[in-house]
């Protein structure tokens, strides 16, 4: 588990980490570590609210119910992932070193919020129809940068791979798991496993470099 | 999630799949689909008797605790993997071969039993410490056998990679997550993706291929 405050984790996002009051935050850091804990299911509001130093009554203030928490973490975290591979397509014209740059940066996200990336990317099946709905529309869009970006790289002749969308999924997934295995404990910091993976990455696609 | 029986995916443990009894393999098919499906703190183990057309009572003939079920499709789910790894790494002199079948088999089998993957991989903080230092050695193994070819493969010449490690774990990581997303309505037969897989991480290891 690692302790990276959510709203860092959320300062990609539009309006960044100003943009909710404290209260709400700190719900979402104790809904967080109890999701990942014990699972959605077997948390209570109660559990929650507890953990975060309030009533249940202050915590339907913030929010209506448990779902509406667990919808929260998901779209914040999908959004603000979202956010960081669409920077790193936009920053320049080089293929490879936009994938180099969307791999470092998805990996230290999920190496520093390595608690929320469990609850983002493993409690999808608990939200709601609506939510979920919101939530598969912004994975579908992260697959797409990386889609792009592999493509753009196989017409500039400096990518080589038989299925785009095979190697997109490959990309995002490694950097997904980050969030399964890796803790404070880890051999490597966010940063050097980032880069690591990015050259991993960068000759998977076939990149001479 | 897809339906393949438990038994069919542990048939490369030792004794095989005939060495427990039906009713037992009944109860482990319900208790993965319950952990899957609602965690396994969610879960009581009245809910896995019924799901498995059994009382609690005929339960506890077979497994004491809601623990001994998790600690055995972990400790099950983990051994069968090792054993196709150890197989894949035996299966002859050649690096890239090895690799390439190790994660051709490692592929297919967390796709066909994802939502068994899904338990053996992501429940591990449940799990009783004496069975979690049991899963935790297995794992150990796992990544030891993948670091061993890849070691053998620089040895050769016809692997490069910086830190074997890292690699290692991106090879394992890779198959592991595939539990994650994969479904029967995949457009990829897990042999299919074990095959890609194979080839993205060849040339992920510097094979030329």
């Amino acid at each position: 588990m690692t302790s990276t405050p959510i709203a860092d984790l959320w300062t990609t996002l539009p309006g960044g980490a100003g943009s909710r009051p404290e209260a709400a935050y700190r719900l979402l850091e104790a809904a967080v570590e109890a999701f990942a804990e014990r699972g959605y299911h077997a948390t209570t509001t109660r559990d929650i609210a507890t953990a975060a130093g309030m009533s249940p009554a202050a915590l339907y203030i913030h929010y209506p119910s448990k779902a509406a928490l667990l919808a929260e973490i998901s779209r914040g975290g999908h959004a603000a992932t979202l956010a960081l591979v669409r920077e790193a397509a936009g920053s320049g014209p080089d293929p490879v070193a936009r994938m180099r740059r969307l791999v470092e940066d998805f990996t230290r996200w999920h190496a520093r919020g390595s608690t929320v990336g469990r609850v983002v990317n493993y409690e999808l099946h608990a939200l709601p129809p609506e939510d979920y709905a919101v939530v598969a529309g912004l994975r579908l869009d992260i697959e797409r940068v990386v889609s792009e970006i592999i493509t753009d790289g196989l017409a500039a002749g400096v990518f080589e791979v038989a299925e785009v969308r095979t190697a997109a999924r490959a990309v995002t997934s490694l950097g997904i798991d980050v969030s399964r295995w890796y803790t404070d404990r880890s051999s490597e910091t966010p940063e050097e496993l980032g880069r690591r993976y990015g050259e991993l990455v960068l000759r998977m696609l076939g990149a001479r470099i």
